[in-house]
């Protein structure tokens, strides 16, 4: 009988959390405990001397499946079989979001025996740093209204307000809402909404930060809405950026915990990959870079997405030099992208195997479009077939591209010594020399247009009337020259989900243009994109339970 | 020159939070901490046998400015008195809210050299306690939006749902919303709103819980909504009381903090005083009697709510006995009850203190009505004239009850010796023979009008149709035998805040009911209760500011 992630979870013996400081030459003292098995890290302990001659990995997909391809137990899996190999790694991840763990999708901490630990604590608030990004997000949105009402100073424009609130919860009925309702007593009333807590900017911008003060200046520099004259309003106009930062006090800190092995695991902040980098935080990063030898780290969806924003976005706003990208593919999902629909993906379809390769394919070469060495990891399930495999094996070996079983879910490092050895083989050959595809001063369309013929492999991009001027306003305010974060579905290379595998001849179609000054970047708008999503007929929350010695069931 | 609360508690040297659970005889392998100054206990500490002879001090207070009477810093301070006469006492209290924090009083953590320690996390996230029940509280309205969305199979009336979201933050432009606007794919249309987090029935569940067992029952007792044909429909309908609990596992472990002399505090829950019980946990005070000899504890308002509601709902619920009552009066206060405007209130004005004290006479009453000796504390303030205080304290003889200064802001424990001496003789003498007012079991009305009658003053209680037709259904569906929490203005005795000093004579309108069938009470209203505050002109959390080295400056 196979058992769950929980019921693993909850077998495994978890060290003392100064155990896992210990192996990283953290001294006892320098912990902000929370509970015997979590812990966080002071930014003192980031040292960029330390930080040379380490390796970074990220860790990517192909295009994904709803499932997803188990990127997440995949970095797992890899730091404990680098580790098994003697080299000391420690992975980096984002934090749950509540939404997927009550919604559909469940927890995020790896899975089978490639997981974080405690699980549980993980999943549901652990240090609470989700609340803390709300809270100082709300306060804005709270400063904002009541600004309105106390008199409006400032001339904003009630109408073009860009500034909704958030919250962590899969919350359909919040999306569009009207508010200051009831009475001049209760505010200005007008449109507004809610967006899921990884959605904020306030998450963004603390994921780009490099200190206290970096992300007060950042969370300062948010825009709000727009004056009657459609003149930008700051965060700063409202002083909110003090309170604000003052709220993510310890936040900014990253948390430490251990994978069932044993090893260290650094996790911290929760991005969304669509609208925002969809990666962890910088600091978090550059942590694991001061105090191992290795860091695995993964971004949110496939190449296209959180790997082209983590290397364009992040990299060049951390300074970061990657050392390879590991591609995650599954045999399900290349199935997938040859048309079998999802209720045949369990029967061996070898052609079905070969037609999908296109995809991975395209994911490779968008790896090497950055100057890095592609790894490509094949997350292995019961289903695959030994053929199934060996065609993706074959087709990377023509293709001169490294590839290795990962079977964490399974076996935990052990699963993965091949996949670690091929990855310390690459990381180690010297052969990648990271180079970002976009410089941040490009014009804006430059940067736009780079990343859809090279990374997305489309044919052109058309934007829309809005588009051309908001690009017109960005460049008259000063907002040219920051990187791009275009929002695009996850489910295709292109901006139209119903075009798997590797599309050609497609236009990218950007609609409009998100703002986020504070944290830095702009969005591209190609198609629709949630951010904020809702709960299933059947929400997972229903099959959530505690028993009188607080152990936790129902959650995976 | 003053020092702010913020220096003094930044001047204050702190032990490990070690240090302080070794007095209590608490293992450091018992805690579970959040960093080195603060940490959770568990449970298993609460032993009826150990609480057996402890002393359990109220303190409460005459009618209230604007402003408070210092009832937190007077338990504080009264908590280091007990310390410095060699009781072993531990003050226990409630958690601060965001909403002052940001609004304009402030935080909740005591004043000047009566506070509790680390300040400014007590007062920002703390363990994060109420972001957990806020998330809790949320899910379940998500859930029930969510229901309706799928296909309704509740056959709930949207328009008769009373399940609104929460958040802690004072956000007025969120009293009145509506949600599910955006088309069919956004759920279903319809008026809602957002009250503040202390507000919420899973926060004043939280509070009267045993354990986690008996918490999921309460929540899965709370009434959400009613159907088409006017059937109560509960969260259990909904199966999100697993859920629910699951997310307040390390919620329902009271919080260990110290005072600035490094005694014990505990600080657990914070529900409001008019629409709940406004005190601190029943965990939280049973843990106190646990561990120290004395426990001070405060609840919120004047005698006539919080404390009203601490002995006859709370201590019910509990099997707590409280041992006397300390009624904090400030001649400020005294003197705004015989009518002196607030720019007055600091000149010396003996005739008026005196017309003020028929107020603390009230409040002296409606404890002995409990079968409790009260104590009078005068929270002196350095505008306070020798004159202005010896009227009290000679009314206070005149009385039979014994009074003492309350100088624990300005210094400490020090400060609060003599009210030491003078609590522990009324504690030992044990002339005190609590009895709650009402017994659960009586018809509703009663037991309104017995509270309205004995504590209130009232001369009559008068009832809407509405409550008279909401009595009856309690009365058929079982939620008869709970006790009442009436809902009304702090500023008067009576449900007319304009009402100062002693009113007599005046009726009580109860003009509707809420219902906390979950938590366990109903609440009677009477007059306009706000249950989400909003902020000032000048919001607080515009002087709140974070340096490079975490330093949090501006709040109070």
């Amino acid at each position: 009988m196979t058992l769950t992630d929980q019921e693993i979870a909850r077998a495994s013996t978890m060290q003392p959390i100064s155990e896992i400081a210990k192996k990283l030459q953290i001294n006892e003292d320098d912990l902000r405990p929370y509970g015997k098995y979590i812990a966080k890290l002071p930014l003192r302990l980031i040292d960029s001397e330390k930080m040379k001659g380490k390796k970074l990995i990220l860790v990517t997909a192909i295009t994904p499946t709803v499932a997803g391809e188990g990127k997440t137990t995949a970095s797992i899996g890899l730091c404990e079989g680098l580790n098994k190999i003697g080299v000391k790694t420690a992975v980096v991840l984002r934090e749950p979001s509540l939404g997927p763990v009550f919604g559909m999708k469940g927890g995020a901490a790896g899975g089978g025996y490639s997981q974080v630990l405690p699980m549980e604590s993980i999943n549901l608030h652990f240090t609470g740093d989700f609340a803390a990004v709300e809270k100082s997000h709300n306060l804005l949105a709270a400063l904002l209204d009541n600004h309105i009402h106390q008199g409006n100073s400032l001339n904003i424009d009630p109408r073009k307000i860009v500034w909704k609130r958030v919250m962590d919860m899969n919350e359909r009925a919040l999306r569009d809402i009207v508010i200051g309702l009831g009475g001049h007593a209760q505010g200005v009333p007008r449109e507004s909404g809610f967006d899921i807590t990884a959605a904020s900017e306030v998450m963004a911008a603390l994921c780009l930060a490099n200190d206290l003060v970096d992300l007060k200046d950042k969370l300062g520099n948010i825009i709000v809405a727009y004056t009657h004259d459609n003149q930008p309003v700051y965060a700063r106009e409202l002083k909110a950026q003090g309170a604000m930062t003052a709220l993510l006090k310890h936040t900014i800190m990253p948390n430490l915990v251990q994978t069932i092995e044993g090893n260290a695991a650094i996790i911290h902040g929760g991005p969304f990959a669509n609208i925002a980098q969809g990666s962890n935080s910088i600091i978090a990063t550059k942590m694991g870079l001061s105090l191992a030898d290795y860091v695995v780290t993964e971004a949110g969806f496939a190449s296209d997405l959180g790997g082209e924003k983590f290397l364009d976005l992040k990299c060049q706003y951390g300074g970061l030099k990657p050392d390879l990208a590991v591609i995650v593919a599954t045999i399900r999902a290349l199935k997938s992208h040859a048309g079998i629909p999802f209720e045949k993906l369990k029967e061996a379809n070898t052609d079905a195997v070969r037609k999908g390769l296109e995809n991975l394919e395209k994911h490779i070469e968008n790896i090497k479009h950055f100057m890095l060495c592609p790894v490509v990891a094949i997350n292995k399930f019961a289903t695959d077939s030994e053929e199934e495999i060996n065609v993706v094996m074959q087709r990377c070996e023509e293709l001169g591209v490294k590839v290795a079983l990962s079977e964490g879910w399974e076996k935990g490092g052990e699963g993965c010594i091949d996949l670690a050895k091929t990855v310390q083989e690459v990381a180690e050959s010297g052969k990648s020399n990271f180079t970002p595809l976009y410089n941040f001063e490009w014009p804006i369309e430059q940067k736009i247009e780079t990343v859809a013929r090279k990374i997305y492999g489309a044919a052109d991009v058309e934007y829309s009337l809005k588009a051309k001027q908001q690009i017109k306003l960005f460049n008259k305010i000063g907002l040219d020259k920051v990187p791009i974060c275009i929002a695009k579905t996850q489910y295709s290379l292109s901006d139209d989900p119903k075009l798997i595998n590797r599309p050609i001849g497609f236009t990218i179609k950007i609609r409009a243009f998100d703002i986020a000054a504070g944290a830095g970047f702009i969005i591209p708008i190609a198609g629709n994109i949630m951010r904020m999503p809702g709960l299933p007929s059947k929400p997972a929350a229903e099959n959530i339970d505690i028993d009188a010695e607080g152990n936790i069931t129902g959650l995976f």
